[in-house]
Protein backbone atom coordinates (compact mmCIF):
# COMPACT_ATOMS: atom_id res chain seq x y z
CA UNK A 1 0.00 0.00 0.00
CA UNK A 2 1.64 3.55 -0.68
CA UNK A 3 0.96 6.70 0.35
CA UNK A 4 1.86 9.67 -2.01
CA UNK A 5 3.10 12.04 0.26
CA UNK A 6 2.93 14.94 -1.97
CA UNK A 7 -0.72 14.45 -1.80
CA UNK A 8 -1.66 14.65 1.48
CA UNK A 9 -1.84 17.47 3.67
CA UNK A 10 1.12 18.68 5.91
CA UNK A 11 -1.27 17.41 8.97
CA UNK A 12 -1.39 13.91 7.15
CA UNK A 13 2.05 13.77 6.37
CA UNK A 14 2.69 14.80 9.89
CA UNK A 15 0.64 11.69 11.31
CA UNK A 16 2.17 9.13 8.56
CA UNK A 17 5.67 10.07 9.67
CA UNK A 18 5.96 10.48 13.31
CA UNK A 19 3.79 7.06 13.82
CA UNK A 20 6.19 5.32 11.72
CA UNK A 21 9.86 6.90 12.01
CA UNK A 22 9.83 5.35 15.75
CA UNK A 23 11.10 5.55 18.57
CA UNK A 24 12.87 8.77 18.75
CA UNK A 25 15.09 10.19 21.43
CA UNK A 26 13.75 12.78 23.11
CA UNK A 27 15.40 16.25 23.84
CA UNK A 28 13.94 18.35 26.32
CA UNK A 29 15.52 21.57 25.25
CA UNK A 30 16.60 24.59 27.50
CA UNK A 31 17.14 27.76 26.10
CA UNK A 32 17.45 31.51 27.76
CA UNK A 33 16.12 34.73 26.77
CA UNK A 34 18.65 38.04 27.36
CA UNK A 35 16.39 39.20 30.42
CA UNK A 36 17.11 35.24 31.93
CA UNK A 37 13.84 34.18 31.29
CA UNK A 38 14.34 30.22 31.06
CA UNK A 39 11.97 28.10 28.36
CA UNK A 40 12.44 24.27 28.49
CA UNK A 41 10.41 22.16 25.56
CA UNK A 42 10.62 18.64 23.94
CA UNK A 43 11.61 17.46 20.86
CA UNK A 44 11.47 14.21 18.79
CA UNK A 45 12.51 15.68 15.72
CA UNK A 46 15.83 15.07 17.12
CA UNK A 47 19.18 12.57 17.28
CA UNK A 48 22.82 12.48 16.93
CA UNK A 49 24.86 12.16 13.57
CA UNK A 50 28.30 12.43 14.45
CA UNK A 51 30.98 12.12 17.19
CA UNK A 52 34.06 14.21 14.77
CA UNK A 53 32.60 16.94 15.36
CA UNK A 54 29.74 15.53 17.68
CA UNK A 55 26.98 17.00 16.24
CA UNK A 56 23.15 17.39 16.91
CA UNK A 57 20.09 18.11 14.92
CA UNK A 58 16.89 19.24 16.00
CA UNK A 59 13.86 20.08 13.41
CA UNK A 60 11.59 22.88 14.64
CA UNK A 61 8.30 23.97 13.58
CA UNK A 62 7.42 27.55 13.38
CA UNK A 63 3.73 28.58 14.27
CA UNK A 64 0.99 29.07 11.51
CA UNK A 65 1.59 32.13 11.04
CA UNK A 66 5.13 31.82 10.12
CA UNK A 67 6.66 33.22 13.35
CA UNK A 68 8.90 31.58 15.84
CA UNK A 69 8.24 30.10 18.49
CA UNK A 70 10.24 30.36 21.44
CA UNK A 71 13.03 27.55 21.70
CA UNK A 72 13.45 28.42 17.81
CA UNK A 73 13.54 32.26 18.55
CA UNK A 74 15.98 31.65 21.59
CA UNK A 75 18.53 30.06 19.50
CA UNK A 76 18.27 31.96 16.53
CA UNK A 77 19.14 34.87 18.93
CA UNK A 78 21.31 33.26 21.19
CA UNK A 79 22.92 30.40 19.23
CA UNK A 80 22.85 28.28 22.38
CA UNK A 81 20.81 25.37 24.15
CA UNK A 82 20.87 22.46 26.65
CA UNK A 83 19.80 18.98 25.56
CA UNK A 84 18.41 17.07 28.81
CA UNK A 85 17.88 13.74 27.98
CA UNK A 86 14.14 12.64 29.60
CA UNK A 87 14.10 9.01 31.61
CA UNK A 88 10.96 7.81 33.49
CA UNK A 89 11.81 9.93 36.56
CA UNK A 90 11.06 13.28 34.75
CA UNK A 91 8.75 12.47 31.96
CA UNK A 92 5.89 14.01 34.27
CA UNK A 93 7.19 17.01 34.07
CA UNK A 94 8.01 16.82 30.77
CA UNK A 95 5.15 16.73 29.84
CA UNK A 96 4.17 20.04 31.70
CA UNK A 97 6.90 21.23 29.65
CA UNK A 98 4.56 20.53 26.40
CA UNK A 99 1.88 22.49 27.22
CA UNK A 100 1.56 25.70 24.73
CA UNK A 101 1.91 28.40 27.28
CA UNK A 102 2.08 31.84 26.51
CA UNK A 103 5.66 33.17 25.23
CA UNK A 104 7.83 34.18 28.63
CA UNK A 105 6.46 31.47 30.68
CA UNK A 106 9.09 29.77 32.76
CA UNK A 107 8.86 25.97 32.17
CA UNK A 108 11.80 25.42 34.74
CA UNK A 109 9.39 26.82 37.19
CA UNK A 110 5.96 25.44 36.25
CA UNK A 111 7.55 21.92 35.77
CA UNK A 112 9.60 22.24 39.21
CA UNK A 113 12.88 21.60 37.37
CA UNK A 114 15.91 22.72 38.88
CA UNK A 115 18.19 24.73 36.72
CA UNK A 116 22.36 24.29 37.23
CA UNK A 117 24.50 26.35 35.86
CA UNK A 118 26.09 25.01 32.13
CA UNK A 119 29.90 25.23 31.38
CA UNK A 120 30.09 26.42 28.07
CA UNK A 121 26.59 27.85 27.32
CA UNK A 122 23.97 30.28 28.94
CA UNK A 123 21.46 28.36 28.67
CA UNK A 124 21.26 25.89 32.53
CA UNK A 125 20.68 22.29 32.15
CA UNK A 126 17.64 20.80 33.83
CA UNK A 127 19.61 19.37 37.63
CA UNK A 128 16.67 16.25 37.16
CA UNK A 129 17.83 15.28 33.57
CA UNK A 130 20.18 11.54 33.89
CA UNK A 131 22.27 13.30 30.88
CA UNK A 132 22.54 16.72 29.59
CA UNK A 133 23.96 17.89 26.19
CA UNK A 134 25.89 21.72 26.03
CA UNK A 135 25.21 22.85 22.46
CA UNK A 136 26.18 25.43 19.85
CA UNK A 137 24.46 26.01 16.99
CA UNK A 138 26.43 25.38 13.75
CA UNK A 139 24.10 26.34 10.98
CA UNK A 140 20.66 26.64 10.46
CA UNK A 141 18.65 25.28 7.29
CA UNK A 142 15.21 27.20 6.89
CA UNK A 143 13.46 24.29 4.94
CA UNK A 144 10.87 26.11 4.39
CA UNK A 145 8.28 29.08 5.62
CA UNK A 146 7.38 27.14 8.51
CA UNK A 147 9.90 24.58 9.38
CA UNK A 148 13.57 25.10 10.15
CA UNK A 149 16.72 22.44 10.58
CA UNK A 150 19.02 23.26 13.17
CA UNK A 151 22.47 21.49 13.13
CA UNK A 152 25.05 22.03 16.62
CA UNK A 153 27.88 20.96 17.93
CA UNK A 154 27.97 19.56 20.89
CA UNK A 155 30.46 20.62 23.49
CA UNK A 156 30.31 18.43 26.70
CA UNK A 157 27.90 16.21 28.85
CA UNK A 158 26.79 15.97 32.07
CA UNK A 159 25.36 13.06 33.91
CA UNK A 160 24.05 12.07 36.79
CA UNK A 161 26.49 10.32 39.33
CA UNK A 162 26.66 6.28 38.86
CA UNK A 163 25.29 6.22 35.31
CA UNK A 164 28.84 6.04 33.66
CA UNK A 165 32.01 4.75 34.94
CA UNK A 166 34.56 7.52 34.53
CA UNK A 167 37.43 5.67 33.65
CA UNK A 168 35.97 3.20 30.71
CA UNK A 169 33.19 5.29 29.90
CA UNK A 170 30.66 2.31 30.05
CA UNK A 171 26.95 3.43 30.57
CA UNK A 172 25.25 1.66 33.34
CA UNK A 173 21.93 0.02 31.30
CA UNK A 174 20.21 -1.00 34.96
CA UNK A 175 20.63 2.46 36.13
CA UNK A 176 19.76 4.52 32.38
CA UNK A 177 16.02 4.63 31.98
CA UNK A 178 15.47 6.82 28.67
CA UNK A 179 11.96 6.95 27.09
CA UNK A 180 11.52 7.00 23.44
CA UNK A 181 8.83 9.05 21.27
CA UNK A 182 6.02 6.83 19.54
CA UNK A 183 3.11 8.56 18.54
CA UNK A 184 -0.19 10.54 19.48
CA UNK A 185 -0.20 10.62 23.45
CA UNK A 186 2.29 7.47 23.47
CA UNK A 187 5.60 6.70 24.50
CA UNK A 188 7.87 4.00 25.01
CA UNK A 189 10.37 2.40 27.80
CA UNK A 190 13.67 0.37 26.92
CA UNK A 191 12.39 -2.07 29.43
CA UNK A 192 12.59 -4.88 26.79
CA UNK A 193 15.95 -5.00 25.41
CA UNK A 194 17.89 -8.07 23.39
CA UNK A 195 21.06 -8.62 21.85
CA UNK A 196 22.27 -8.68 18.06
CA UNK A 197 25.93 -9.68 18.09
CA UNK A 198 27.91 -7.85 15.38
CA UNK A 199 29.67 -10.41 13.01
CA UNK A 200 32.93 -9.88 11.56
CA UNK A 201 32.78 -10.98 7.60
CA UNK A 202 34.53 -13.83 7.74
CA UNK A 203 32.56 -15.13 11.14
CA UNK A 204 29.37 -14.87 9.37
CA UNK A 205 30.94 -16.83 6.22
CA UNK A 206 31.72 -19.23 8.26
CA UNK A 207 29.27 -19.39 10.64
CA UNK A 208 27.00 -20.01 7.36
CA UNK A 209 29.39 -23.23 6.30
CA UNK A 210 28.05 -24.52 9.66
CA UNK A 211 24.72 -24.02 9.63
CA UNK A 212 24.56 -25.37 6.25
CA UNK A 213 26.29 -28.36 7.21
CA UNK A 214 24.33 -28.66 9.73
CA UNK A 215 21.33 -28.75 7.85
CA UNK A 216 22.84 -31.27 5.33
CA UNK A 217 23.67 -33.47 8.18
CA UNK A 218 20.17 -33.20 9.84
CA UNK A 219 17.89 -33.73 6.59
CA UNK A 220 20.60 -37.09 5.60
CA UNK A 221 19.43 -38.08 9.17
CA UNK A 222 15.64 -37.85 8.77
CA UNK A 223 16.25 -39.94 5.27
CA UNK B 1 29.50 14.40 36.43
CA UNK B 2 31.25 16.35 33.07
CA UNK B 3 32.92 14.39 30.00
CA UNK B 4 34.08 16.99 28.41
CA UNK B 5 34.04 16.01 24.81
CA UNK B 6 36.84 18.51 23.28
CA UNK B 7 39.46 16.33 25.34
CA UNK B 8 38.15 13.26 24.78
CA UNK B 9 38.84 11.33 21.22
CA UNK B 10 36.18 10.81 18.86
CA UNK B 11 35.30 6.55 19.91
CA UNK B 12 35.23 7.76 23.18
CA UNK B 13 32.79 10.78 22.32
CA UNK B 14 30.99 8.16 19.81
CA UNK B 15 30.79 5.93 23.14
CA UNK B 16 29.09 8.54 25.09
CA UNK B 17 27.02 9.86 22.73
CA UNK B 18 25.42 6.66 20.83
CA UNK B 19 24.66 5.23 24.43
CA UNK B 20 22.91 7.82 25.64
CA UNK B 21 21.00 9.59 23.24
CA UNK B 22 18.71 6.73 22.84
CA UNK B 23 15.67 4.43 21.85
CA UNK B 24 17.26 5.49 18.26
CA UNK B 25 14.82 4.87 15.39
CA UNK B 26 16.72 2.89 12.64
CA UNK B 27 16.98 3.60 8.85
CA UNK B 28 18.13 -0.12 6.77
CA UNK B 29 18.69 2.12 3.65
CA UNK B 30 18.66 0.45 -0.38
CA UNK B 31 20.75 1.86 -3.17
CA UNK B 32 21.65 1.09 -6.61
CA UNK B 33 25.17 1.52 -8.21
CA UNK B 34 24.70 2.37 -12.13
CA UNK B 35 25.81 -1.33 -12.98
CA UNK B 36 22.87 -2.20 -11.19
CA UNK B 37 24.04 -4.29 -8.01
CA UNK B 38 22.04 -3.49 -4.94
CA UNK B 39 23.94 -2.29 -1.66
CA UNK B 40 21.48 -2.24 2.04
CA UNK B 41 22.89 -1.04 5.40
CA UNK B 42 21.24 0.07 8.07
CA UNK B 43 21.84 3.51 10.39
CA UNK B 44 20.32 4.87 13.73
CA UNK B 45 22.26 8.30 13.20
CA UNK B 46 18.53 9.10 11.49
CA UNK B 47 15.46 10.68 12.27
CA UNK B 48 12.41 12.69 10.61
CA UNK B 49 12.59 16.01 11.43
CA UNK B 50 9.47 17.80 9.17
CA UNK B 51 6.52 17.23 6.99
CA UNK B 52 6.63 20.57 5.03
CA UNK B 53 8.63 19.67 3.70
CA UNK B 54 8.91 16.22 4.39
CA UNK B 55 12.13 15.87 5.34
CA UNK B 56 14.69 13.21 6.74
CA UNK B 57 18.49 13.55 8.03
CA UNK B 58 21.17 10.82 7.52
CA UNK B 59 24.90 11.08 9.32
CA UNK B 60 27.30 9.22 7.40
CA UNK B 61 30.77 8.00 8.38
CA UNK B 62 33.60 7.51 5.80
CA UNK B 63 35.85 4.98 6.32
CA UNK B 64 39.09 5.91 8.06
CA UNK B 65 41.12 7.04 4.56
CA UNK B 66 38.60 9.24 3.54
CA UNK B 67 37.33 7.27 1.39
CA UNK B 68 33.05 7.17 1.84
CA UNK B 69 31.35 4.10 2.64
CA UNK B 70 28.90 2.49 -0.43
CA UNK B 71 25.87 3.97 1.11
CA UNK B 72 27.43 7.41 1.21
CA UNK B 73 28.99 6.96 -2.18
CA UNK B 74 25.76 5.71 -4.28
CA UNK B 75 23.75 8.86 -2.63
CA UNK B 76 26.42 11.27 -3.89
CA UNK B 77 26.17 10.18 -7.13
CA UNK B 78 23.00 9.02 -7.60
CA UNK B 79 21.08 11.15 -4.95
CA UNK B 80 18.47 8.56 -4.41
CA UNK B 81 17.72 6.21 -1.60
CA UNK B 82 14.96 3.97 0.27
CA UNK B 83 14.55 4.40 4.37
CA UNK B 84 13.28 0.76 4.85
CA UNK B 85 12.15 0.81 9.03
CA UNK B 86 12.95 -2.42 10.76
CA UNK B 87 10.43 -4.69 12.59
CA UNK B 88 11.17 -7.53 14.99
CA UNK B 89 10.63 -9.56 11.29
CA UNK B 90 13.19 -8.65 9.56
CA UNK B 91 15.95 -7.89 12.29
CA UNK B 92 18.26 -11.04 11.86
CA UNK B 93 18.16 -10.00 8.30
CA UNK B 94 19.25 -6.57 9.34
CA UNK B 95 21.95 -7.60 11.29
CA UNK B 96 23.37 -9.37 8.23
CA UNK B 97 23.19 -6.32 6.08
CA UNK B 98 25.49 -4.45 9.17
CA UNK B 99 28.34 -6.72 8.27
CA UNK B 100 31.46 -4.82 6.99
CA UNK B 101 31.53 -6.85 3.72
CA UNK B 102 33.52 -5.76 0.51
CA UNK B 103 32.16 -3.46 -1.70
CA UNK B 104 30.02 -4.84 -4.35
CA UNK B 105 28.51 -7.19 -2.31
CA UNK B 106 24.87 -7.46 -2.60
CA UNK B 107 23.34 -7.24 1.00
CA UNK B 108 19.88 -7.79 -0.50
CA UNK B 109 20.78 -11.60 -1.90
CA UNK B 110 23.26 -12.01 1.68
CA UNK B 111 20.00 -11.34 3.68
CA UNK B 112 17.46 -12.85 1.86
CA UNK B 113 15.51 -9.35 1.20
CA UNK B 114 12.95 -9.29 -2.35
CA UNK B 115 13.75 -6.41 -4.19
CA UNK B 116 10.06 -4.71 -4.79
CA UNK B 117 10.37 -1.70 -7.23
CA UNK B 118 10.35 1.86 -6.10
CA UNK B 119 7.91 4.09 -8.44
CA UNK B 120 10.10 7.37 -7.75
CA UNK B 121 13.63 6.49 -7.27
CA UNK B 122 15.79 4.11 -8.63
CA UNK B 123 16.63 2.09 -6.29
CA UNK B 124 14.24 -0.69 -5.02
CA UNK B 125 12.71 -0.81 -1.83
CA UNK B 126 12.74 -3.96 0.56
CA UNK B 127 9.87 -5.80 0.19
CA UNK B 128 9.87 -7.16 3.76
CA UNK B 129 9.92 -3.89 5.52
CA UNK B 130 7.10 -2.84 7.02
CA UNK B 131 7.29 1.01 5.85
CA UNK B 132 9.61 2.07 3.44
CA UNK B 133 10.22 5.65 2.39
CA UNK B 134 11.66 6.70 -0.81
CA UNK B 135 14.21 9.27 -0.67
CA UNK B 136 15.89 12.60 -2.70
CA UNK B 137 18.90 14.40 -1.40
CA UNK B 138 18.23 17.49 -0.92
CA UNK B 139 21.14 18.86 0.28
CA UNK B 140 24.68 17.44 1.67
CA UNK B 141 26.79 19.00 4.47
CA UNK B 142 30.06 17.79 5.01
CA UNK B 143 30.97 18.78 8.82
CA UNK B 144 34.36 17.02 8.69
CA UNK B 145 36.60 15.46 6.57
CA UNK B 146 35.35 12.10 7.73
CA UNK B 147 31.61 12.70 8.46
CA UNK B 148 28.54 13.45 6.02
CA UNK B 149 25.54 14.31 7.36
CA UNK B 150 22.47 14.26 4.20
CA UNK B 151 19.08 16.24 4.05
CA UNK B 152 16.70 14.44 1.75
CA UNK B 153 12.97 15.06 0.96
CA UNK B 154 10.46 12.02 1.65
CA UNK B 155 8.53 11.20 -1.99
CA UNK B 156 6.62 8.64 -1.03
CA UNK B 157 5.53 5.81 1.57
CA UNK B 158 4.54 2.61 0.83
CA UNK B 159 3.12 0.41 4.16
CA UNK B 160 2.44 -3.43 4.45
CA UNK B 161 -1.37 -4.19 3.76
CA UNK B 162 -3.03 -3.64 7.20
CA UNK B 163 -0.49 -1.38 8.89
CA UNK B 164 -2.16 2.17 7.91
CA UNK B 165 -5.98 2.91 7.73
CA UNK B 166 -5.70 4.29 4.40
CA UNK B 167 -8.57 6.48 5.09
CA UNK B 168 -7.57 8.09 8.59
CA UNK B 169 -4.37 7.59 8.35
CA UNK B 170 -4.13 5.61 11.10
CA UNK B 171 -1.47 3.32 12.33
CA UNK B 172 -2.34 -0.01 13.58
CA UNK B 173 0.20 0.16 16.67
CA UNK B 174 -0.50 -3.55 17.84
CA UNK B 175 0.97 -4.70 14.49
CA UNK B 176 3.37 -2.24 13.67
CA UNK B 177 6.93 -3.65 15.57
CA UNK B 178 9.48 -1.48 15.09
CA UNK B 179 13.10 -2.26 16.80
CA UNK B 180 14.98 1.12 18.29
CA UNK B 181 18.71 1.18 18.61
CA UNK B 182 20.51 1.04 21.86
CA UNK B 183 24.32 0.72 22.14
CA UNK B 184 26.72 -1.83 21.32
CA UNK B 185 24.67 -5.56 20.39
CA UNK B 186 21.71 -3.55 22.30
CA UNK B 187 18.39 -3.19 20.53
CA UNK B 188 14.79 -2.02 22.46
CA UNK B 189 11.27 -3.24 21.35
CA UNK B 190 8.06 -0.75 21.29
CA UNK B 191 6.39 -3.50 23.70
CA UNK B 192 6.38 -1.86 26.97
CA UNK B 193 4.25 1.43 26.14
CA UNK B 194 2.54 4.04 27.81
CA UNK B 195 0.55 7.44 27.25
CA UNK B 196 0.65 11.03 28.63
CA UNK B 197 -2.19 13.45 28.00
CA UNK B 198 -1.18 16.46 25.76
CA UNK B 199 -2.80 19.05 28.24
CA UNK B 200 -4.11 22.48 26.62
CA UNK B 201 -2.93 25.11 28.88
CA UNK B 202 -6.26 26.26 30.80
CA UNK B 203 -6.71 22.20 31.38
CA UNK B 204 -3.60 22.49 33.11
CA UNK B 205 -4.08 25.37 34.91
CA UNK B 206 -7.41 24.11 36.50
CA UNK B 207 -5.97 20.13 37.20
CA UNK B 208 -3.37 22.08 39.04
CA UNK B 209 -5.88 24.21 40.98
CA UNK B 210 -7.98 20.49 41.92
CA UNK B 211 -5.02 19.24 42.88
CA UNK B 212 -3.98 22.03 45.71
CA UNK B 213 -7.79 21.71 46.50
CA UNK B 214 -7.61 18.22 47.60
CA UNK B 215 -4.20 18.64 48.86
CA UNK B 216 -5.42 21.22 51.57
CA UNK B 217 -8.30 19.14 52.06
CA UNK B 218 -6.47 15.75 52.89
CA UNK B 219 -3.80 17.90 55.57
CA UNK B 220 -7.07 19.44 56.88
CA UNK B 221 -9.00 15.92 57.34
CA UNK B 222 -5.58 14.62 58.89
CA UNK B 223 -5.24 17.57 61.21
Amino acid sequence: MEFDLARLTPKERYKLLSSTVTPRPIALISTIDTNGVLNAAPFSFFNVFAEDPATCVIGLARHDDGSKRDTARLIEEQGEFVVNMVDMDIVDRMNICAIDFEPGVDEFERAGFTPAPSRLVAPPRIAESPVSLECRRTVTLQLSKSRDLVVAEILTMHARDGLIDPDRLYLDGEKYRPVGRLYADLYATVDDTFSKRRWQPDEWEEAQEDLARSLGAGAAGGS
